[in-house]
């Protein structure tokens, strides 16, 4: 087998690169990743399911297999009472993922990508020393195992990315970095336009969005990160993976903050025709790196390679089930969905919620703690009984509607 | 390995028998299967597929495994250009989805049952000679790979539905049917209550109601059928497996009239917390199977076993991933999802839609052609270009806003 | 003057006579009236306001003054706490009440009805005798001032309505009687095909529906009556006053039941275009009597006659400021405005709210209480401050949302 | 009768001087003013209503009778088919609304506003001089009748503004200005802070906001007014009449583009509670001139007095019939409704719809046609049946959903 063209390859030609969905979520619903921790010791735990995931990403049209190492550092794994650490270790962990992402890599043209992201020790406000050793303690992993690229995604804190791209680095490897925040700048303050140029100063080639918004809002904060590129006359290659939820109700901290977060986000969950739209936008950008996190199933990264086959030539192999814009509705029994079976019908429609009794938009919570507050402090033990119900009364107060 | 409890052993004892959720919808997003003609070829395309869904309904509670025989019959596999009959023949597809589910089924203690459902044949009108003849060749099958009872589900007319369970009687196996119809009844205008009549007194141990209506429309029928069959003084198990889609507007014919069908389903799709309701609501009717259909992914039946969790004295593997009632959420970072970690919270949240820009309901395409019509007559060649034109422009004179 | 024709030489020649609007309810927000005791002391107070309101209905079409007499008994006038009774006397604001209707009345062709409506003596379980003899004591002004015919209206107990018809048969002019319930029928649970049997015995010549619900629920519960008195084979003319305000949510106590009631209704309001609907479908129905009730202003009733002015043969003299289906807008000075002067733009419009916060339907209060529970007897003295304590808190402990 | 105090007077002392509401919508709805061209010909032809209409703001605790000379320049008066200005000329219908407004407001302690609006002749792009001399023609008459002051309300272009200022200037009276912007500045692209700047420069003693957007809009761009003044060291009094709908989903044009105005806006009226939020809110900004525009009836101007009551020291006349957040509920018949009489219940309440077929926010229509273009400039001849057709066609082809 001839080696794969790598990465910045991709980039550099132009080629549109089509990033996978989110793990956590996905895995979530089918019954092996715990909201709350949301840490990935189903890779040791049921690497099948793990490595299916992958393989729907790849039918769907990703060309890259992220490992599914999210939360995968020591401290995380065993924060709050987790066991993962403890009962299997970060590292197995990691390599396991590694060695699933790879697998399923090698049934397709994808490159794997290895993936950190922030840490519980930047919020209990560590040192800048000791948090860049968890990342270099995952990166080690990573490079045994010789991943294609590295991901630094999901940072509310620049610095705090700016810390792991200058790890990364040190690997020779490609790196991309993506902070989850929106147009108004990370929990800092700091500007999308002066993160972007952050990012590129610490030595990432490849810098953008994930998480925490919606497409559309994750398109407005890659302009503003684009243009403080431009402006510092830097070069770098943009990459977005928003989450599958509309949140126009969002403040600053994105969909963690909406009283639907996590359980009670299916209404908000993006149609594959929004799919669409997100992906013919963001390459109008000039974003080449697409993809998802959050939300994100097989059918929507689909969708997205459906809308972008123009531009790249082919469909992907879950197209066979599919037929763009609906086509295969002209299989129906029923005549009126027969009539369905063709785009202006898809791309007009405004899906009703069902629920009569419910509102569009949420307030979202606005508790208003960042870095260092004390219940943002890791701890190792479980929340106590006592914890929680000062929780839930804070909860109350807070909570005027 | 003793041999299992069977079906209505379970359900004379009075204990919740849980049923799987629905494959097409789940495959389909997955990528294996299309929507339009929803056939289960996936059983020898990607039979890695539809094994991993059997299991993670297993993990989450599930006691049945239904064989991916949806929409199997001959007839249907070649109808309007479908490859697959010719390609691999209904028997493949209806023994690969046997073996799988078997597999699965062993990997606990659940039981398989083989499935049949309504036949393009009796929409155009076929003889009741022909149309059971269809139901027995796949009865075959099933007998051969000695399936533990059988399911004939998802029928519009309960007199296609009488003569399915008159060939499945035939096998000396248990039989559960159950009709995708409303509190109106049938579509030839039959009740609820005569339907339950009739399904027992064709030979159904089990009657019930799935797919097409969510669960409290659903629960609804079922109390019109639990009524009829004690007006009639008859017996019988009763079971219900609804849509995981809100579908408050829906007339007659359930949610195919829906506007948002099959592609725009996404804000309709009921939280694991309403499961809780269903699972609640249902259990005090009476009924003890209960399961779901189209919509309902691995994380529903799990809130249905969990709901159910003291009835059955157990809670299901996947819930070691959960925490009831959110309980999982205390290990978060975040404090304000911290409290969110309680009963209270989820019971009482009415998600917002994210979509400030759609209505709660829609109105339903409402054709109103039934059984004969010429545009439900099956055809072997794909639909033309002029009977897509055709369909196109009536849709358009039938929607009148 | 040659005299007007009578209400039932109108009727019987099968003409539209258009009732007017609410005037409780307009007249609170132009500041003249109270809601909570919602008494008709503006007669006296501000009869200038109350005789604008009757000019402006006139001028919209309505043929009909009825007398702003709305709960004007002598026991509802001392109910809890209300000075009119002392200050006034119901005698006196009754016979203003008269003046004012048949003042502008004979500004143009219409009649004069005095109106009579349910008492708090009935709620609290006064004998028949003393019930009748409230509705006397306003006969008596009615009488005196020789209106042109009698409505009883706002019966939530048809009994209640049979004793108000055969007190106000006694003058000897024509008698109509509406009951304010849905199709479930009045509190007593008679249907609504009875009642309407029941009020046609009592002697009523016409019948129907008005207040507390929709247009669209008000015309089903009309169907019932108009079911009830076929089959019965009795003859009356139909007569129909709903609510303007949208109401898919109630339950059978109608909008008094809803949160938003009364303070919070503005969004439920209808369009002028909901009521051309509601005209024609009345019309359709065969009901020949068609008004408003509360939150009906005065260009509503202008819709409905605008909308039956091919029946009618002429428009109201209001429409000189209208252009039927917005024509006037031929005059806006934009353009985009403009182009909206057309029946097709208003009839499919779906109006926002404008309340992403907001849901579209409601829960409605239940309590479940009715005639004779001791919260509903009437007292004279004022609410104190524990009864509203003691409601407050029976209020939290039913709302569970 | 001592003299009133004048406005300025009021306002230099810190009280806060309450306006009144929008007369052309209260009054096309109670059947006296066309929509489209919105001409005050009622003060007239209606004299008693527009009357009754400056009684119910002046009971419901106006400061300010503003003369109903809304749009009422001779060049507006023969617009598009318009007659006014034919059969009446433009200086009798000015002069009707000062005798009107004068009477009334001596009724109480009011005072009376001249005011003047933008002209169909700016927007053909008429010289300055031909602007200004139809202010002065309208100026004429409000000298001759001696109202108190002067208001140039509802601009859209600052520089029209600013003309219709120095006119005003020239009476030796006190002036105010509002233009009818939002947040983005005026249609010219002057953001708010400069258009603040340029209408002080031009004489302006009051400035401020009126019309097009909903209140806290409104008070959006009053910040931004109030940051330009400061920012220039100018000093002026602060006034803001906003509409009395909800606009979340307006663009720069505010509600004249969305798609229910002018015949469907009802579901978007703002309640009473709404008011006191506005009220508020506009309070602590600084604003001491607070009023309304269309939409507002009596009872939101009552609102806004019994908000602003503390501070003024008395409640309005039509108190009276209200009672603070629901008091007068203490009296209504049914127990839960008197559980309503309570800030608590109407400040939280999120009213619903009732309207399920509806969504929360609309699209406005966006043409982009501003001054100068041909489609707005002014005709005397009606709009023809083919200019109708071209824009009819116009609109389907901008509607895209």
């Amino acid at each position: 087998m001839a080696p794969k063209k790598g990465i910045l390859a991709r980039l550099d030609a132009g080629e549109v690169v089509i990033g996978d969905g989110g793990f956590v979520f996905a895995l979530e619903k089918r019954g092996y990743v715990k909201a709350g921790p949301w840490t990935p010791e189903a890779t040791l735990e049921h690497p099948e399911a793990v490595r299916q995931l992958h393989r729907e990403f790849l039918r769907s049209g990703s060309d890259v297999m992220q490992t599914f190492t999210f939360y995968a550092s020591d401290d995380k794994l065993e924060n709050r009472g987790n066991y993962v650490a403890q009962k299997f270790s970060g590292q197995k962990v990691n390599e396991a993922a590694c060695d699933i992402a790879r697998e399923v890599a090698d049934e397709g043209d994808a490159l794997v990508a290895g993936g950190v992201s922030q840490t519980p020790s930047y919020l209990s406000c560590k040192s800048e020393a000791d948090v860049k050793a968890i990342f270099k303690k995952q990166l080690d992993v990573f490079v045994k195992k010789n991943v294609d690229f590295m991901i630094a995604e999901y940072f509310e804190h620049v610095e705090e990315a700016e810390w792991a791209v200058q790890v990364l680095k040190g690997s020779g490897k490609p790196v991309a970095a993506t902070l989850c925040i929106g147009p108004t700048g990370d929990l800092n303050g700091v500007s999308p336009g002066d993160c972007a140029v952050k990012l590129v100063k610490a030595g990432a080639q490849i810098v953008g969005i994930n998480c925490h918004f919606d497409p559309m809002t994750c398109l407005e904060t890659m302009k503003l990160m684009k243009a403080g590129l431009e402006a510092a006359k830097l070069k770098a290659h943009l990459m977005v993976q928003p989450l599958a939820y509309h949140t126009p109700d969002c403040n600053h901290q994105g969909f963690i903050d909406l009283p639907e977060f996590p359980f009670g986000l299916e209404p908000r969950v993006l149609t594959r025709w929004d799919m669409h739209k997100y992906a013919r936008e963001a390459y109008s950008l000039g974003i080449r790196y697409i993809g998802g996190c959050c939300g994100f199933e097989p059918y929507h990264i689909r969708a997205v390679a459906e809308e972008l086959a123009p531009e790249r030539g082919f469909l992907p192999p879950a197209s066979e089930k599919h037929g763009s814009w609906g086509s295969g509705l002209e299989m129906h029994t029923k005549p009126w969905v027969r009539a369905r079976a063709r785009r202006d019908y898809w791309e007009k429609l405004a899906p009703a919620s069902g629920r009569p009794f419910c509102s569009s938009m949420s307030h979202p919570d606005s508790w208003g703690v960042t870095k260092g507050h004390a219940d943002l402090v890791q701890q190792k033990e479980a929340t106590s009984e006592q914890q929680l119900k000062d929780l839930f009364q804070k909860q109350k107060e807070n909570t005027s509607h």
